[in-house]
């Protein structure tokens, strides 16, 4: 099987490590089909009905390739967000735009905070550009805010990521804390702040558009993947001022939007009423995961997100067991990847057909590994 | 409109400029509509209607990340060129797929050979990793084989481009030619075969599979947006030796592709029937601009894609003459980009009211720019 001889030394000492395992590989791998798909934090409820609606209008337009300035979509946006579509950026989800952010700012040694145990698919593109990860564990479940800002300090790092809610533990921090860690950062540290999940989180945690959009060194990204019930589809975007934003225009895959993701996300934008009802959803079946996890024994931690984090009181080993043990009854779920985060289990919401799957499920793996 | 400060050196030298103007935009900067979109090279024939079936279906699956490792579509990929799926990498068009084999190659400073007036996409690519573009002119209006190894050597340049059948001039070289370029390179050459324009050449332009399949050092990218009608779809694809096919792994946004996307390359793989039908069409197509063309004295040139470049007989001027009248009566075309291509213009076959509309309107503005 061999290869070409001259990649870059960089690309030749990369490993072909992937940042998640889809649960269709696991399938295919251990030979099991999964039920209930609440492992990759995807929303089962879907999109609106007006979603469905715009792809399927929108599809006789598939010959044609998508604006590539995306311009509807971005006025869309700032409209929504009360904004100008020149501090918007279009990309094929989050993980596209986090790979062009670290693209536009390390270079090969660079370091880059980030929290030990935080979002692996960032760290995939920090390590396919060189750049040095150095990071700073988790204070009771949340993102260390001063430990972030001694890290770069200390470091003199062009970058740091922050998620707010947070991936994998649900945990967040009040928009006022947040707008102060923006604020006391070196102007010369570009910060990733990851609104994923700005959805789904209680009153006070999302910082205000405003109170960010005119520091040059903050990109905001969200996505359509999560509470608007769009993984499949790859839209996400950033927020920055004008100036930032435009950096992407310089390496970005102008033609590389899906036509019918466009649509269905202009589309998911207008009905906020739909959004509203499956927000509820998202708080109603954090609370039913909660209730299952106590029932058994387990601790639910405090949630803003679509998944609940939970504790399983032991190491990972047996987080780990609790994962694989699931999966034989056909549960897809995720738990986080290091220590100590990796006591816990995460549990995305889902329909009550697979909370009902989960809460048959859950006994019987705790009792065959508890023997 | 401030940015970040300290973007890389790199990224901060790096223009803003796009590869193409999309006509979206030339609609509202010169407050024009297209009635005919016959220049991005798309396919106003469109997806069969197997492919608008499949992606209404998948549809109510679109709440789903598209599984990371394209399984499906390599495997189906595979069974249809008589390959494994380890030979194929998957991308959301070869726009992409360009960007990543850039990156895994080119380092800043080094050389990048393709011919002068090739894929601008490419070069943006190029000038996004650093790289130096090493530019071979046209000869006759095909690609120069001879010209573009001589540079290759000349420079001991890690990457060359080749297209076959080429854009924007639709010429073409035999298979033997394209293999015979392909073993005299160095092994330490990479070489895009971009081959977008594959399904519509004639008989011996397209190299068999197995005849480059053993060599580490050619990339083969192919698409589904041109003959098979799903540009706006973005699904690529690279073949090449499996060594070769990981290492976009390493790099590329594993969560990427858009699942309706999946979805419709399957199927329109699968219909083959259609594909032919279409091929026709095309062919069709190419006849009947030529004769526009030479009812209105110009020469069109020999076209192996789902294109025809047409000589106006003068320079640039003149040619952006006739792109930007034809676009005043709604016709949209586009030209090649430097001398002495850029003497033609090129125009994307579609169907037949598209056709007739440039039939109608080609006269009036030759009339009108020779005044």
């Amino acid at each position: 099987m061999s290869a070409f001889s001259r990649f870059t030394p960089l690309a030749s000492a990369l490993p072909s490590t992937v940042p998640f395992v889809g649960p269709e590989a696991i399938e295919r791998q251990r030979g099991l089909a999964v039920s209930a798909r609440i492992g990759a934090n995807e929303n089962g409820f879907g999109p609106a009905a007006s979603v469905f609606a715009a792809m399927r209008e929108e599809a006789g337009n598939i010959w044609k390739y998508n604006d590539p300035e995306n311009f509807a979509l971005r006025e869309a946006l700032a409209a929504h967000l009360g904004i100008s579509a020149a501090n918007i950026a279009i990309g094929s989800g989050i993980d596209e735009l986090l790979g062009q952010i670290v693209r536009l700012v390390i270079e090969p040694g660079a370091p880059v905070v980030t929290s030990l145990g935080a979002y692996p698919t960032f760290n995939f593109h920090v390590a396919g550009f060189g750049g040095r990860l150095v990071t700073v564990p988790y204070a009771n479940d949340r993102e260390d805010l001063e430990g972030l800002l001694d890290a770069v300090k200390r470091e003199n790092a062009p970058l740091v990521y922050f998620a707010n809610p947070d991936n994998p533990m649900g945990s967040w921090w009040d928009a006022d804390s947040i707008v102060a860690f923006a604020r006391a950062l070196p102007e010369t540290t570009l910060m990733v702040l990851d609104e994923a999940y700005s959805e789904t989180g209680p009153a006070g945690s999302l910082p205000s558009i405003s109170s960010l959009i005119e520091l040059p060194n903050v990109v905001r990204t969200r996505t359509f993947s999560k509470a608007y019930g769009l993984a499949g589809s790859r839209t996400g975007y950033a927020i920055s001022t004008a100036g930032t934003a435009q950096a992407f225009d310089k390496i970005r895959n102008h033609f590389g939007m899906n036509r019918l993701a466009t649509a269905a996300a202009l589309a998911a934008l207008k009905d906020q009423a739909y959004l509203v009802e499956v927000v509820g959803k998202i708080h109603a079946g954090r609370e039913r995961i909660g209730g299952i996890a106590r029932a058994n024994g387990l601790q639910p931690l405090p949630s803003a997100t679509n998944f609940v984090a939970i504790d399983a009181g032991r190491d990972g080993a047996y987080a780990r067991a609790i994962v694989d043990g699931l999966m034989e009854h056909g549960v897809f779920i995720r738990m986080p990847g290091v220590a100590p985060l990796n006591r816990c289990i995460r549990v995305s919401v889902g329909p009550e057909t697979d909370m009902a799957l989960l809460e048959e499920t859950l006994p019987q793996v705790l009792k065959q590994i508890r023997r």
